[in-house]
């Protein structure tokens, strides 16, 4: 059966949006205010709320009121389960070739 | 403005779904087929299918038809744009925090 895993289902999620992803690459720079996300990508102010509740949920970035402005914040640890298992899949990947390998290399010493 | 990048959209997308992972997380094994990753998954062929289309519009997997049987191969390269976006956001992230620290020593040296 399949295992469930909800957290790094949103995770990937989240980054399969371009916005998204910019917001991310701006907020790994440091805290920002929504304008402040929104006018350099180019998004309007709802575009950028939006994507911000699709970052929370995958656990991707928090937010606060401050004032009258909404800060939004990279969380930490924010890709280490998407970064894990993409390295993970890397590693078996590269041991199915060192395998692969060393099966070639006995073959070829009894030729 | 954002730049769209859909090959990564897609890759990401296709990454979001538990069924999806665990058909990558078998096919990094070695190829398969059709009924090869439906059954110790506990999917049904036609989810298998469904799946496997959105692995190859993500570019994870490739597919080719052998007698009556449809033949799955995790796609060279498969994660490595995934993987070098989320490096280069960590990377930034240590680096600012890198910098954070710098300040914090330099104005420690103040006091």
């Amino acid at each position: 059966m399949v295992k469930c895993s909800a957290a790094i289902d949103r995770t990937f999620s989240a980054l399969s949006d371009p916005g998204r992803r910019a917001m991310v690459a701006r907020l790994v720079e440091g805290p920002a205010t929504l304008s402040e996300l929104a006018e350099p990508l180019g998004l309007s102010l709802p575009a950028v709320a939006k994507h911000l509740a699709v970052l929370e949920r995958g656990g991707l970035a928090t937010s606060r009121k401050v004032g009258r402005a909404r800060v939004c914040t990279l969380a930490p640890n924010a890709f280490d389960e998407a970064r894990a298992w993409l390295a993970a899949q890397r590693a078996a990947w590269e041991a199915r070739f060192d395998r692969l390998d060393a099966l070639l290399i006995e073959g070829g010493d009894e030729t």
